[in-house]
This record gives structure tokens, C-alpha cells and sequence, in this order.
């Protein structure tokens, strides 16, 4: 499968409205030129205009451009010895002379990388942060990306299936992570793209971390998960309790899950962002835990963990067939625990697919 | 262990000169207050002043904050559903009012948030990039940092020790990989801070990518590796050939072995990073291989895997006891391959500790 990068680099220019964009490594750079370059200390900054693309670029980072003579891409080199200053002062001369504009992937530009543009010449004015725009060219899913996707998902739910039949009250968090790591990686994975696991109260933390906790009786186990296949990541959550949940246990999870189903049943091309959270929320509003539903309801799913569409009050946007988004309601009552059931699905046109099947039930 | 933030942040103030300092989630916010968030598209920025200690912060995160009464800690929230531009205005009219000087973790901080920071009335003239400042306060380590270093490096060396006794000729570059992974896990390792596998003609690629590729008889295998451990990493690469080398490579690997023991035979609290760096490119460049050592001879570590000091042509900057850093020369001749042998050294007053002991022999 033959990525068409030019076309991508086009269309994200056409729509920037601007002279020239500029990125940085990560999961923008890979999706708009197929390169993979650490983030660090060392800048390295990719520009596409008019001329082409053009990177800003470490002299030891310069052999992973030479082996993709197709990108055609010109180099402003610099080396550890030079320091970087020099080579962004001529790549904005040369990409970005007086009056042009430069639209920025503002989500992954960091500050120093903004004041070495600044020094060299960029001013403030003719910059703009365009990483919303980054991200929205991303948003609809070719069939490959998708293909990739239900592959991450189904290695994972399968390790979590051997993993839920191994694990039992006793454990620790990080005993139960390692297991369910280690399932995904014989699975497949290549590498993991989320591994959370929480227990007891500590699930009432939406991001809290793995740690030694044990595992008890009658508790929650929060498992919020996902595997990676060719850069494709699968998010997960479901949550389980061994033994006897209470009353108030047993009301959240039901909320959880109504509004879980609720969202899956109305989801489909032009219905907004937002028509889809509140579908979720009046459920969650409905049973009385509306003030413990803190978060979204979701959030776009590809080659970042969390891109767009971004499933919040507020958001307008419609969703689109092709776009991918977990749809993750949850209730975390501090000092009792939290309930998150949380699926991945593509917009088609008259509904989704949950490329998801794990039960749902408690 | 109890770490005292207040004394690191005031520290951190005092030399900045600003009125305030501003961090983003990752190892700075690590080190000064001990929080542990995930970088995001969620804002979550720090800021420390004669106020004490503030963060913009979702509301969804803010249980962390919660969890640490000691920081004193004030909140500016934002909602998924509010968004985050009030938040930033509140904060920035709080703690920096008109005049106000913000020195910035300019390696963390992203385009996107400066933005907002500058929505909400920080002007640019009043912000500064602080990023070097942030880390130059983590160059010199306690002991209890340097203890967690040789642990991992411990954990390293023997899991290394483990998969070079199984390696051989016929794998691949990744199944290589795995078993390293898997010995570092299996001795304690909490996750893994660096793991590349090269070999052949690919280990001219300084930072290529671990693949499918075999390893061959006769061929370089070059592991660039670490677990970490408390957070703390190792970052060693030893070179290998089972067979016999071609006299080229010999001679590579002869010119990088007497650069590193040169480098830590003069290495000691005094001499300049400079200094030190030109002392190991001197053997190369008198073995004839100067052009193909295309990067600095070494970098700090600690929470960071690059980090200060950095060992570097042009940096004056002098060696201080308890300082950590790597002492890793290289060649890397294009099309033929590469060799690298990196340790992890201490400052001391006379000298250094090397905290790898692996043999450094072809």
C-alpha cells in the first residue's frame, strides 16, 4: 500500500490558506511524510510551500532523509558543533521572506522552537497555530488506517480475555498490567499504545496511575488499554468486580452502560460532536450522577491516541463517515471509584461500526 | 527518601531572575514537584512565584493535585466543556500582572499554549526561554539519584549479559530487541527507557530504527539500550561481531575504544565540556575517522535521557562533581556501518565512576 504523501501535503497546504506550514516529529510528520524522527533536544522542523519540503535537520538525523529520495526535500542542515541558529535563519529567509505566512503544528512546536523561528526572522504576527487544522486533515480514516485499528483492537480484547481469565482478587495493579501486557506483545503488538489498570478507589481517579494496590474483594478493577499494530493504536476500557458490588456500585455501572449503549444507537454521519455527548450525558444526568461524568465523551482514534473528532459540549463539528472515536462515558465518585466502558467505532453513513465487541456487561 | 520541592523550586526561581517560572507536564514538573501528569492536548501548565505554587489544570486531573496537600498548591480549572482560555486568563492576571517577568520550559511548553498564555496578556517581551536553566538545575545529582542510575544500569548490563549469551548470527534485529526487553523486565527494569537494535550496513544509521533485518556473520550488532529504574534511566550501547571483521572495521572499532577510554581518563570536575569532547574526537581524528563522528561525544542523565551537561564542541561550560553523563564516540561510515561504545559516567573530584562496566572489547 503506496501512502500518497504529495496529495496529503497539498491538500493540508490548500486549506491552511497560508505560504507555508511547519511541523515537528511525531504523529503529524508520520501521517504527512512517512518519516519517523524522535522529539528531543535537537530540533527538527519539516516546512512545506510552494518549493516543496524542507527540513530544518540535525547532520546525524540526515541519512533517514537521504533513504526517501522520493520526498524530495531540501535540508537545512545543522550539527552539534554549529548549533541551529544558522539553519533556521535560512530556511525562513529562504521559505518564509517578509509578509509570507506560516501555519504551525502548535500542538507539538515547542516554545524554543518557536523562538529560534523568531530569531531568524518569523515574526509573531505571520505565525499562526494551525494544529487544529493538523489534526482535522487526519480526522476521516482511509480503509487501511481502519484495517489497522481493528487489528490493535482485536489483539487487545483477546489478551484481555486470557488475562481476565487469569486474573482474581490478590493481585496487584502492576502484576495485572505486566500480564496484560505481556498477552498483547505473544499477540502481536507492536508495542502498547495506553496500559492504565486501577482497583478500589483509586479507580475514581480518571488518570491515575498503576501502581501496588491490590486487588480486592467486591471491588472495581478499572483496565483502560489498547495495543498497537503498524502505528495504529486501539483504546479500551472496561471496568469489573469480582464478588458483590454494592448498590451504589451496581447504579453507576448501570448508568455507565445505558449511556454507553445509548450514544453507540444514535451515533451517525451529521449528527454533531456535541448532539452525541449529550445523548451519553442525559443518560448519566437522568440516574443522577451527571456531576461525576467530568470528562468528554470521546475523542478521535489514529496514529495519535487522542486526535479529532472530539466528542464535547460545545462542539459543533458533524461527524463524518470515516472518522474513528471512542465514545467512553464514565462516573468517578472520589472516595468510592469510578465506571468507564469505553469503545472504538467508524462513522459510516447511517450509523457506526464498533470495531470493539469485548461484553460490556459487569 | 523525602525529596523537598520547596528548596528545588525556590532554587529555581531565585536563578531565573523572573518574577515567575511556567512547566508543562514531563520530567521538569517531575523533578521540582514530584506530579506526574500526561502531556496532552489538555493544558496543564505549573507555575511557581512568591505566590507558591499554581497549574492551569482540567478538571479531570485535578484528584492528582488533591492527593499532594504539601505543594499548597493553587488551582486555575478548566472543563473539557468550558474550554481552557479562562483559566489561562485568571492565572496569567494572578501571578503575572503587567511588568511581570515569565521564565519558560521552553523544551516542554508548546506553541499552542504560549499562544493562549499570550491570549491571556503575557507579552512576549516579558517571557523568556528558560528551558536550559530549567535542566541546569538538574545536572548535578544527589546520591540517592545516582544510586537509582547504577541500578538500572546493573539491570541493563546483566540483561544484556543474558541475551548476548542467546545471540547470534540468523535473528533478527527485533527478536534481538524482545529478548533485551523481555531480560530487563524480568531483573526489575520499570520500563525501559531506550532500546535500538541495528546491524549490518544499518549501523551507520546513528539513530535508525530497530527492524526486521538479519543479523549477519561477520556483521556489527549495535545495541543502544536502557531500563529504567525510580524513574531513573541507563543508556549504554555496546558493539558486537561474531565472526571476523574486515580490517575497516577493526579499525573503526580500535579508533572508538581508545576515544572512549581516552574521554574517561581525562574526564574529572574542572575540565570543560569542550575540553573533554575534543580529547575523544582527537584519537578519531588521528585514526583518520574524524569526518565520520557526526555527533556530540556525550550527554547529562538523569530523569531525561539527554540531558546537561552537554559534551559538546563549543560549551565552556566547566565538569562539576556529581554530575552524570554519557561518554559515547562513534563512526559511522555510510553504506559499511557503524560502531559506538557509550558509558554512563559520575563526576568526581578527581576524576570519574564509571557506573557501566561492560566489557568495552570487541
Amino acid at each position: 500500500m503506496r501512502i500518497d504523501y504529495a496529495t496529503r501535503l497539498d491538500n493540508l497546504l490548500a486549506k491552511s490558506g497560508a505560504d507555508l506550514v511547519a511541523f515537528a516529529p511525531g504523529e503529524n510528520m508520520l501521517y504527512f511524510t512517512g518519516l519517523r524522527f524522535h522529539l528531543s533536544e535537537r530540533p527538527i522542523i519539516g516546512f512545506y510551500s510552494e518549493q516543496g519540503l524542507s527540513f530544518i535537520i540535525p547532520e546525524l538525523e540526515v541519512a533517514k532523509l537521504e533513504a526517501r529520495p522520493d520526498l524530495e526535500a531540501r535540508r537545512f542542515m545543522w550539527t552539534d558543533e554549529s548549533g541551529y541558529d544558522s539553519a533556521f535563519s535560512e530556511a525562513v529567509s529562504t521559505l518564509a521572506p517578509a509578509g509570507a505566512a506560516c501555519a504551525m503544528d502548535g500542538q507539538t512546536l515547542r516554545f524554543f522552537e518557536w523562538r529560534a523561528l523568531e530569531r531568524a526572522g518569523l515574526s509573531s504576527a505571520r505565525a499562526m497555530d494551525a494544529g487544529e487544522l493538523f489534526l482535522g486533515m487526519r480526522a476521516c480514516k482511509a480503509p487501511e488506517e481502519i484495517a489497522n485499528m481493528q487489528r490493535a483492537v482485536d489483539i487487545s480484547e483477546a489478551a484481555l480475555r486470557a488475562t481476565m481469565e487469569w486474573a482474581a482478587p490478590g493481585l496487584t495493579e502492576r502484576q495485572i498490567a505486566d500480564r496484560l501486557s505481556a498477552e498483547m506483545l505473544a499477540r502481536g503488538a507492536q508495542g502498547l499504545a495506553f496500559l492504565l489498570v486501577l482497583t478500589g478507589e483509586k479507580t475514581g481517579l480518571p488518570h491515575g496511575d498503576t501502581g501496588d494496590r491490590v486487588w480486592g474483594e467486591d471491588e472495581f478493577l478499572l483496565i483502560d488499554f489498547g495495543a498497537r499494530y503498524n502505528d495504529y493504536p486501539a483504546d479500551i476500557t472496561r471496568t469489573f468486580c469480582h464478588g458483590a458490588p454494592t448498590a451504589q456500585m451496581r447504579a453507576m455501572y448501570d448508568a455507565v452502560y445505558a449511556a454507553n449503549r445509548a450514544a453507540r444507537e444514535i451515533a451517525r454521519a451529521g449528527l454533531s460532536c456535541a448532539a452525541l455527548d449529550r445523548a451519553a450525558r442525559d443518560v448519566i444526568d437522568a440516574a443522577g450522577f451527571g456531576e461525576y461524568f467530568i470528562h468528554r465523551l470521546g475523542h478521535g482514534l489514529g496514529l495519535s491516541v487522542h486526535e479529532l473528532p472530539n466528542i464535547v459540549a460545545g462542539n459543533e463539528q458533524l461527524l463524518q463517515a470515516g472518522m474513528v472515536f471512542t465514545i467512553e462515558p464514565g462516573v468517578y465518585i472520589p472516595g468510592v471509584g469510578g465506571v468507564r466502558i469505553e469503545d472504538n467505532v467508524v462513522v459510516t453513513d447511517d450509523g457506526i461500526e464498533s470495531l470493539t465487541s469485548y461484553p460490556r456487561e459487569l
